[in-house]
């Protein structure tokens, strides 16, 4: 008998070799039906697996994350069988499970697979699937490995290139994969699949190697969770922000300035600029002080911040002089620049916290292919700003930080967010810097705040920096994708690094500590996601153009012209449209434009002395007095843009 | 008889041989005794040379650039001489004339040199200059030049380095000098000397030569005017930003970051910033709209500028990147990443002009020998903006510039500037690109605005550059010292080089005309005249703090703190000085902080509810209410900063 630990603590026994299966189904017949991959002791095995010793058994079904990566990972095995009866001499390499499904790369060698070719693939994998094979894991030698690979160089490498252990292959139906395991019962599982998109991949991620065919997959163990995938893909799609920044007339790249490198139009810059003032007013409330800093330092600064030695190698390289032999980065962040502005002066006790705030643009290299529109980029801004302040003080700072980031997120309609606090890992506490007190104090602190402020959170031990503890904001935008935004981290080592003090009270010198904290993150990545969570319709503070005056026929022009001119005068952001177009071309272009509010201008409004009202989306305000609708705006405005 | 022609075009008979001063004399014995150099047919000559054939003579006096010129190089003789007299054994190097004075650099071997010694140094030039002694030129032979300065290997390397032809000296007194000529005609006009100050200099300018000591001086032909001179020296010191800057609390320089690489402290950052908004918002007015690109570029863009080709070996070299073989260039300008902007989208003449404006911080290569506070840096914000329009509305838009140049210098107290009309040379229109029928009207349409404008402008023929012509704003300093400030350039290069178009009304593809622009220059230069123009006292709307409120004791802390919130309501920015500290103490260093206006609070004060009002400077404005106040910050504002 052996005895098998559950996750809520209870105990049970069972004759040795009972499977994960058999436990389930000693829980409930319902638990088995749904279990589809378990853990045992902290590893992963299959649902299958016989089960030796005493030991902790997790069991996972479609809900957890776990369930997802074997169902995916099994569906890859599917994927690979599906080709290669499909392509017959196709050599397979890797298959993995990935966020949001699988991929195989797969050498088609002679053949060639296009978009036309989906639909076969999906069916050959559902017929695979139906006929509810199990997958079954086994040992082999070495010899026998190479022997089946013995026309599949990848395979082979790969096999060569394994570290001395056991090498195990998976079976199901006719197939055999080289595979570690981790798998779902069997195929009959997986109910809905589809193939998403091939991209090519070269052998390994390197640029010398065979140019590969990655094949790109999904699949749902019901019918229904598939289409709503496929819905929620779409309505991804039309809020690619890449999409909306052009339709918006946003932001551009340039082959000649440079991928990953925006540059911000008229209507994209004056967006971030109403942004940054959002923030900078709020900032200013709250005691942060603007400094400006240069976009590059000397290479010593980094070697004294730590970022160099870490990071040197990875990054932008450095710039030389035609003289002098200096060096200087392109900096990756603003935190020495500003250890630099505090120790430009000497500071006492009375003078703390200081906070230095700067919208600081830094440059960061990630290669070509991991570039994607706002979210990652060469470039970005972040609404950086560190608070230099003594251990006493670091609750209030913290409890006032989170203040702001919640103020930030009500004003731009994030309202589905978490917070996770990362503390140290207790068993080893030769990983941190920074005395026992201080850390103690400081994820006190942290965990105060959270409570206080009533934040929806999770604790990750562990999962502190060596530097300090901090705390994440993870926002879920519109279409339930989880993004991280806003961070608070405690810093103990830069002003070790940089030798910064303070004259205590006991005329002393000591050290300050540093919070490091962006709302935002950065200005590009929240602009993108912004745009993908309203789809562009932004809170109306923040629309480039809030009004758009729609003109019946040429005869109203001058009207109109009036009109904007009392909008503008109520600081609305209003732009005309007196083209001589159809009043249908009109609206359908301020629609396109996302514009929330069109105001239709004729004869009867010119009689009247008033205008229609027409809403983004469309519905119709009628015919009211130019006083009422900037009272409407203005109640608009203030629903989301709060005082801080 | 030979004929000379006199700058006034008249043309006089003379015997050969005359000289320039026999010429003075032969017009009036007062000019005769003004005279203190000239230059016939363009060369510069002794008043002393006899002049052989016809040509044009012009007569130099203390007040012409020319007359100081001779004056100072001819002071760099004396101190040569009284250097060698003073130091047996010295090696003169080279002792050229500068804009103010002139120096030498010199080996003083085993001698070493202070400025305890400079009065003796004085004293002797001065008894040499008494002496009267005339300065003669002669030819000597390469040997015998070589035979003079046999123990200097620096006058030797000099000689050995001429270009063939004739090797000349200067003999005065006892002193002989390697010389090209143009001197005073004896030393007694010198009546006045200082040495001003003593630095390293390498020889040849080369680090890896000998370091020498560079003796710097200045005279002047009136004891007053060396007194005046002083004085201004000691004016400018005391206004010399990099000191007004550590006071107030501006900027500031860290080694670690970098030299020339300012730090904005916080209030250098909200008073660059209130330059900004302020220029934004008369931008916005003239229709410019901001656009915000990166600060780095690929060395392809700055080839297709051609910056690269012309300043590349120069400047910052470019950043490599860990994989991909990509170069990046820090961006030394803001005109190819617009002319980008402007390529992103398709126009008709209808959408011309377009002006895209950005406070983009560029990076420039200086040694660190020639940086200088704010005013030679290696990073900077220009105030930029592109101008894209077509020929014909050229005029406009030259003239709109001009009146948001005025409007900025009226709004920052210059009112002492002129404007210089940079030409084409008529004589090699082979020089520049662009249609003869373009550059007629760009050149027409800045001489129009200038007249229009009633600027005070002068015409420089053949200074344009070759891509387009050019005015620049001179501004008079309040110590009578002239900057460069507010450039606006025409430019038919880059829209070429950058495929520029707009579709016309004829329906075809047509190349804009691109204007560059900035009225401050860069923010950095700006705020550092600005700073010694106005002592720091900038003009009140500019000020970082406006108000600083002064309880006499901790009894009327709490009146002071009212006092203070009234005046934030009224967007007045104010601190206060509750230290425990005398009255008097407070009023120093709030005057030493520039404050404008300090409100003093005590007893009568708190029971009037009124305050008392003390100017920056000592004028005292009595006790009044905080509305009477208000009033008068309101007018003193409205009186510089009017609207656009």
């Amino acid at each position: 008998m052996i005895q098998i630990t559950l996750p809520d603590g209870s105990v049970k026994s069972f004759e040795k070799n009972v499977t994960p299966i058999d436990v389930a189904k000693s829980i409930s017949q319902g638990l088995a039906r749904n279990v589809i991959s378990a853990s045992f002791n902290g590893t992963t095995v299959e649902s299958s697996t016989p089960l030796t010793t005493d030991g902790s058994l997790v069991l996972y079904t479609w809900n957890d994350k776990e369930g997802k990566t074997a169902f995916w990972h099994s569906s890859a095995h599917v994927l690979a069988q599906a080709l290669e009866e499909l392509y017959p001499g196709v050599k397979l390499t890797i298959g993995p499970a990935i966020e949001n499904g699988f991929y195989y790369d797969v050498d088609f060698g002679e053949h060639t697979v296009s978009d036309k070719d989906f639909k076969a693939i999906e069916n050959k994998m559902i017929e695979i699937a139906r006929g509810k094979h199990e997958f079954k894991m086994r040992e082999a030698s070495k010899a026998e490995a190479l022997a089946l690979y013995i026309d599949n160089e990848y395979k082979t490498e790969l096999i060569e290139n394994l570290e001395d252990g056991t090498i195990t292959f998976c079976d199901h139906d006719t197939f055999t994969d080289l595979c570690r395991g981790g798998h779902i019962p069997n195929t009959g599982i997986i109910k809905a699949v589809k193939i998403l998109s091939i991209a090519g991949a070269y052998w390994r991620g390197d640029e010398n190697n065979t140019q590969l065919t990655r094949v790109y997959g999904i699949s749902f163990p019901k019918q229904k969770e598939l289409t709503e995938y496929l819905e929620l893909l779409e309505e991804a799609k039309k809020r690619d922000h890449r999409k909306l920044g052009k339709e918006l007339e946003l932001f551009t790249f340039s082959q000649k300035v440079g991928q990953g490198l925006p540059l911000w139009l008229p209507k994209g810059a004056a967006l971030r600029e109403r942004l940054e003032n959002f923030l900078k007013k709020a900032q200013k409330k709250a005691g942060y002080e603007m400094v400006v800093t240069p976009h590059i330092g000397q290479k010593e600064l980094y070697e004294t911040s730590g970022h160099y030695a870490k990071y040197g190698a990875d990054s932008f390289q450095p710039i030389s002089t035609p003289k002098e032999g200096e060096e200087f980065l392109l900096k990756p962040m603003n935190c020495p620049h500003h250890c630099e502005i505090y120790n430009s002066s000497q500071w006492s006790y009375k003078d703390l916290p200081k906070r230095f705030a700067e919208f600081g643009t830094v440059y960061r290299y990630e290669q070509s292919g991991e570039l994607h529109g706002l979210t990652r980029v060469r470039g970005f801004t972040q609404d950086d700003a560190h608070i230099f302040c003594t251990a006493d003080q670091l609750d209030k700072e913290f409890k006032d930080v989170i203040d702001l980031v919640l103020y930030v997120f009500g004003s731009l309609g994030f309202e589905n967010f978490t917070a996770q606090v990362s503390l140290r890992d207790p068993e080893n506490p030769d990983k941190y810097i920074g005395s026992e007190e201080n850390w103690t104090k400081a994820e006190n602190a942290i965990l105060n705040a959270a409570k206080d402020k009533n934040l929806n959170y999770i604790v990750e031990t562990g999962e502190a920096a060596f530097y300090g503890p901090k705390l994440d904001f993870m926002v879920k935008d519109a279409l339930g994708r989880q993004w991280q935004l806003g961070t608070i981290q405690v810093d103990y080592t830069l002003p070790e690094r940089f030798d910064l003090t303070y004259k205590g009270s006991d005329n002393e010198l000591h050290r300050p500590i540093m919070i490091h904290r962006a709302p935002f993150g950065s200005m590009e990545r929240f602009i993108a996601i912004l745009l993908e969570h309203t789809a562009g319709n932004f809170p109306l503070w923040l629309m480039p153009d809030q009004v758009i005056v729609l003109s019946i026929s040429e005869k109203y022009e001058k009207y109109a012209k009036k009109v904007l001119t009392l909008l503008e005068n109520n600081e609305i952001r209003a732009l005309a449209d007196n083209r001589n177009e159809t009043m249908g071309k009109k609206i359908r272009d301020a629609e396109m434009k996302k514009i929330p509010y069109m105001i239709i201008v004729g004869e009867n409004e010119e009689e009247e002395r008033k205008i229609s009202v027409r809403k983004h989306g469309g519905e119709d305000l009628g015919m009211i007095s130019v006083e009422a609708f900037t009272e409407i705006i203005e109640t608009e405005v203030n629903k989301t843009l709060k005082q801080f």
